[in-house]
């Protein structure tokens, strides 16, 4: 009997919905199609847990029921996640899930808790847009890209970038045949109704109070990394 | 003091959770820019409920909580929402919160629903792929495309489309800026790896015996029902 291959999604308090079911949608898609993969989402309990939306969310498994997944995917948020920063439980899990796994991912800002976690130390990442620069804080090297892959660890940028992610990582994995096959089950042909996005609109002098207020407000108790974060 | 709009979006048991948690990001963002605006979860009850995937999903209100919505907008699904057809609590709901909407929305295959509910007669409307052909079975008549507006219904295509639809309702009801605010916040940026879908390559018999089982299963003891829809 072959071992199945396990992609954990990570679950916690707060966090941004679209960043985990985006990537849980299409990687199931690929356990559907072929057995041999497996999907979960841990958490440090399967209760239902508060989102940045009116919607919660229960894991279908606690982290100790999926110590050493084949793949570990992080997703983000906003102050939450930035709290999430400093818990040790969650931080305890990443490193050990980590540790053996041949995928070590992340959407949006869940790419944080990797590198609060020192798993970005001397890689290329990514992020959402409004906290790229933050990276370097970790010993990244910042990326304005969809998403980066630097050996095992593939990050991807904000939320909906999760998608664009997962369906690379059933390409790699499986095939370009199983991925079209994915893509045309969850009809992914987008057609933003503005257009793509005109990054020279981009609303940085908006946005950069906000993150500037995630980071002051999450890492208060925590002036040391605040400072590794923020300082520069 | 100016009533809030409430747009619903609607949970039932085993349904595709990014049919419902796109849009639900997409118009979280409007809520948090603009309070006019507000956004609920509803269901039968606010328990978790399994989904597609690992994920369960929990409600934010009950049916009754949200009697009047603004904008009701229903989720698809695979064999659950084929069975979801013939609930009558569910169809109770949308049929009540239908009357007084301004919109009257679906992702995916939401719009069975919708069409099993009364609301699709005379409509243009859309839905996956896989289950175009059935529309006609409701009086409405099938589009292919990314979304359809008739009047105040609004139907989306399979899964992804759902965040496309959302988009253009902010677009329609809080304007070009705002959405365009909403589209950088949720980084909608797409980058599909194998690029955009060709349908010319679409599995369409490969999964017409799947959405026949569907209609067979999901609608076993409801011999009329099947007949309208898979008869033709």
């Amino acid at each position: 009997m072959t071992e199945t291959k396990m992609f954990a999604l990570v679950l916690y308090p707060g966090l941004t919905p679209l960043d985990l079911v985006g990537p849980l949608q299409v990687l199931s898609a690929l356990a559907a199609m072929k057995p041999e993969y497996e999907v979960a989402v841990v958490a440090e309990h399967t209760g239902p847990m508060q989102t940045d939306t009116p919607v919660r969310l229960a894991a279908s498994h606690r982290f100790e029921d999926v110590p050493e997944p084949f793949a570990l995917l992080v997703p983000g948020g906003q102050l939450p996640t930035i709290r999430a920063m400093t818990d040790e439980t969650l931080l305890g899990y990443l490193r050990s899930a980590a540790d053996g796994a041949q995928i070590v991912g992340s959407v949006c800002t869940g790419s944080l808790l990797l590198g609060a976690a020192g798993l970005l130390d001397g890689r290329k990442a990514t992020t959402h847009w409004t906290f790229l620069e933050v990276l370097a804080g970790f010993g990244a090297t910042p990326q304005t890209r969809r998403w980066v892959e630097d050996g095992r660890v593939v990050t991807a940028a904000g939320v909906s970038a999760g998608i664009d992610l997962a369906l690379h990582l059933v390409d790699r994995f499986a095939g370009a045949e199983v991925a079209r096959t994915v893509q045309f089950v969850i009809e992914y042909d987008p057609q933003p109704p503005l257009g793509a996005l005109n990054w020279d609109q981009a609303p940085r002098a908006e946005w950069a109070p906000l993150r500037d207020y995630a980071l002051r407000e999450g890492l208060a108790g925590h002036p040391d990394l605040y400072e590794r974060l923020a300082g520069r």
